[in-house]
């Protein structure tokens, strides 16, 4: 390997000697990781929404790029909610009931993928009848789980 | 609709009355994104580069599940550095140099495509090679755009 390719690696890796259990460095990066993906996830599920309800209008290739990020970004944010990583929004609840946190996170990845299959479907009624469910899954958790 | 889905939806849909070619409600929304999914990428970038540097024993599993989120992320952050979006740690020569700025970007989507490939290979060989590039273009990208 050049040297240049070892220097940009070991820059890469400087904060990456942990066990390989472990995640994150630091309990502050599982907030922050968490957070960049729920901002990430509203961005463009704002923008599928600005749709669904007619504030702009329906573009079928906008919605399947948004609806692929959404699928994809839905995954992320679960890692960052593990064990000793309170803070932020995040309601102590969160540790204390896991098995409804679960339910409510995989029920999301589960709908922004029916979210993604609607998109592509090309029309606006399919969108539209995608987002419903995904609303109410966002709105479930957040209730719950998220401070205000 | 269900009033409740009408209510969800109206939440995701608050900060969306935008023109549909505006991406962002503001500014700082631009820069946000855009470094959440630079820090998104970093964690999974530093976890493959400990891979590849041997600080944390290879798994090809778990190669695979971070190269396919490198892959899906290095998409992402390009769009938070439209027009009027100067700000964070970047440096005012990307929108000077828009063409190098361009070339750096697509060269990183092109490379973390690879990345993805190479890990799906099943070796710590295939992975440390194609790392090498991938690190390359962050740092040549860092150097010329972002302050420290």
């Amino acid at each position: 390997m050049k040297p240049v390719v070892t220097s940009a690696l070991a820059l890469l890796c400087a904060a990456a000697s942990l066990p390989s259990h472990a995640q994150f460095a630091k309990s502050e990066d599982a907030i922050k990781y968490r957070q960049s993906a729920m901002f990430i996830q509203g961005q463009h599920v704002g923008r599928l929404g600005a749709m669904a309800s007619g504030r702009v209008p329906y573009d079928a290739a906008a919605a399947v790029a948004n609806a692929e990020v959404v699928a994809q970004i839905s995954r992320l944010p679960w890692a960052g909610f593990g064990p000793n990583s309170e803070g932020g929004k995040a309601k102590p609840d969160i540790w204390k009931e896991q098995a409804k946190f679960k339910e409510l996170s995989d029920r999301l990845v589960s709908e922004t993928d029916k979210l993604l299959v609607a998109a592509k479907a090309g029309n606006l009624d399919a969108l539209k009848a995608a987002m419903g469910p995904v609303g109410e899954t966002c709105k479930a958790c957040h209730d719950s789980f998220r401070s205000r």
